[in-house]
């Protein structure tokens, strides 16, 4: 196979892993900045010197160029580029989505990649746009299918190319094209046709949208979220299980003078410090900058050290086993984020299958944090417990006598018994003062625990100030003591 | 007076200001490295290009040092560090915290600082740890107190002398110190002995020990937290109205082979990455620094760097308007300054007095959002309205006739008349889909409403599926549309 993934460390569906294109390796996460040969600003090389290991670039601008078009079928993509790195081509379909039309087919475009030299090459599928109505988004995806089978047919089974999923809007749809493309045997599947949720913040859209094509997706297939995005989302999007970044951004905000930071964006003008780290925001004023001749040029490294710096976050994140606090602190950088990753909390249930079973640790970063996948597995666990006739959970720590069993009580995660105090996660766990939701969540242990051992009486000691909860929640399956 | 401060822009009870020592002006707030000359890493002119404008040093140190005394009486501290901004100097009130005793009087110590040309000198207060009890508090409270007295004497009115603030771990001890240097007329008032409280991460100890310094200092005088410490938490203590920190950390934890970032330190024997923006990040792998033979001082010019663009990006925070949003993320790096932070917004009642009118914006970050001070100055302000007899809320924006007075809602700030859609901080508000802390928090509005205007009586529609939440907190006092 040309192109194959291999997960090196996974927390949630996020995982580090290898991308082989060819002879070529590269880590993921990882960004892949967009290069428009007519408007440079940061060359490749200099990129690759900052920890850039592909790049992406469209081949249909390259196709229509009279600068370029010849060189690139003569010399090859890498050395009109100057970058010995992966190159992954778009096809066209971008130009398809915002002008409606392209003057290219199918076949013509990914023979043009492959003339080039590309490592990835894109067929021409229809992005639907979030606002077509579902008989449209089922038509386009039809047409996009038997492009896909098209290029297999003409190219063959071992041509590095993509397989994108489409499906609009609609959630049905998108797992069918993730099946469907699963079925191709594809091992790289873009998920296209979200730039405009993105760019309208609809990030709970963008939530149902990725989880639907994941739900059919092979977890051997490496999947690029097309088009994502502003690094504050990357987190999200990773924890979903998405591998793969582009973004135009860093330059086209430049351009723009627009100043990226992972807790949103800025303009120049407005800034009256530089919140960041970087070598151009150590060495510059916010003054300097503004009258700089290579204003844009600055700003193009700024945007690229802060992107750079977070998928290197992200990669960190999943070694440690820490993508949860990474995601729930970039989500709270914009409201509509935070819309989307409650949305990814609903989904604890089918993402804890799949979530490793130690991490570094789990710090509680408020009420959110109760529908994590660790406390979802805990709570399951709980049904492995051998338990006696007569239980105590006695939450403040204050053992009694006269009970078969004595368990402590850890909030969020509930009950449990003195020898896995150190296990993962009641040893690695750090929360603040008891909170409402987080006593309330312990309960709910508290009853999973009950519903799983129907011959044993559980009682409850030590509540304390908490009793309203433990009543609303439990108080038909436990007998509480003072 | 040698020493003023004034402050230009505020947020909650942050400010960014200008400290004037002398003849030198400084922004605040302010991180001061500390530079211990036996040891330097990072020399104070390259400091001086990455934005630092005022350094601390120990006085004590210089004078039992055989290499550094005598220059430091010849040429003056700014010549031996080769630094022409601001120094303050501490006094041995260190040395006495960690060893117990100091070979040095209050006298011989700011002669000495006077004699070397420090621009800030700090009297030997006693730090008083927080494991002592109340009575050997009040004593060296005492002695504390005396000393500062005895240097105004000594030195004048107009010698640029700190007035620490001693108390412990006592708030009424600490509001009696905030006090007594108030009235002694310092206009630069350190809090110490808080660095046992920073290293234990007792954040909500913190709180309570800063905010009751703060009741009775004046807002006039420069507040440094002496110690503070890791940049994680400068932006918990500026908003409770801290101007300067000062830390060792970036060269004790290089030393060390520790890696700060404002979401935690990692040893750097652990990291697979370099999750960093900054110029050493991003031109180094994780393994090169390690098998640099300039390891230590990469380190430091990491740390260095994260922790000035910490300072960077909470002033653009307070021009903004933004501090609680950064309070609130960094608050959630680490489960004991999330406590911190929720006792901080139990004092929103204070805060919310001298809190600015406008803002950037207000976004939502999640239930500890419904406590801000914006909220409560707002349901405050709603005694202004003025309505009529028969009034309706409608929460779901369906207007209906029939009514006197009709008002809009937003949940967190509640009930608005349409006139002030475009007002901070309805206009400029965003937040995710309601959740229930929000539209409690928003029925409480209402409540403040029907308080305020005994005359009307209040008709609320529109809640749907929210109703419980309406009847739980407003029963009482409305009536409820269908």
């Amino acid at each position: 196979m040309a192109i194959a993934f291999e997960s090196l460390y996974s927390d949630i569906a996020g995982r580090n892993g290898k991308l082989v294109a060819g002879k070529k390796i590269i880590r993921t996460p990882a960004l892949l900045p967009v290069i428009n040969p007519h408007l440079p600003l940061v060359t490749p090389k200099e990129m690759q010197q900052m920890g850039v290991e592909a790049l992406i670039t469209n081949a249909y601008i390259f196709s229509q160029s009279q600068q370029y078009r010849e060189q690139a079928l003569e010399k090859g993509l890498h050395k009109v580029l100057d970058f010995d790195g992966v190159i992954m081509t778009d096809s066209g379909s971008f130009q398809l989505s915002v002008y409606g039309e392209v003057a290219i087919t199918n076949i013509e475009t990914l023979t043009f990649q492959r003339d080039i030299g590309s490592d990835i090459w894109v067929p021409l599928d229809i992005p639907t746009s979030p606002q077509s109505d579902y008989t449209t988004t089922e038509r386009e995806l039809a047409i996009t299918m038997e492009r896909l089978k098209e290029a297999k047919r003409v190219f063959g089974a071992d041509a590095p190319i993509a397989g994108p999923v489409q499906g609009g809007i609609y959630t049905d749809l998108r797992e069918r094209a993730g099946k469907e493309v699963t079925d191709l045997n594809f091992s790289f599947c873009p998920i296209g046709a979200v730039v405009p949720l993105m760019e309208s913040y609809r990030y709970k859209d963008l939530v149902q949208v990725v989880l639907a094509a994941k739900r059919t997706l092979s977890r051997a297939a490496c999947v690029h979220l097309f088009g994502a995005g502003h690094p504050s989302m990357f987190a999200l999007a990773t924890a979903m299980g998405c591998d793969l970044f582009d973004s135009a951004a860093y330059a086209l905000y430049a351009k723009e003078g627009r100043y990226l930071t992972t807790h949103g964006s800025f303009k120049l003008d407005e800034l009256a410090e530089l919140p960041c780290a970087c070598a151009v925001c150590r060495s510059h004023t916010a003054d300097e900058i503004r009258t700089a001749p290579d204003r844009v040029r600055l700003l193009a490294l700024h945007n690229l050290a802060v992107t750079l710096a977070e998928i290197a976050r992200i990669r960190q994140a999943i070694v440690d086993g820490t993508l949860w606090e990474l995601a729930d602190e970039r989500c709270r950088t914009h409201p509509q984020l935070l819309s989307g990753y409650r949305e990814l909390l609903k989904n604890t249930g089918s993402l804890e299958s799949h979530d490793r079973v130690s991490k570094r640790r789990f710090f509680y970063r408020g009420n959110e944090s109760c529908a994590r996948t660790e406390i979802a597995r805990f709570q399951q666990m709980l049904v492995r417990l051998c338990l006696g006739k007569d239980v105590l959970v006695a939450c403040d720590g204050r053992i009694r006598d006269g009970y078969d069993t004595v368990l402590l009580f850890k909030p969020p995660f509930g009950p449990y018994p003195p020898e896995l105090c150190e296990t993962f996660p009641i040893g690695q766990s750090e929360i603040p003062d008891w909170d409402d939701a987080m006593v309330l969540q312990g309960c709910k242990g508290i009853r999973a625990l009950s519903a799983s051992h129907p011959k044993s009486s559980i009682s409850v000691s030590g509540m304390h100030q908490w009793m309203a909860i433990l009543h609303g929640e439990c108080s038909d399956i436990i007998e509480v003591i003072d």
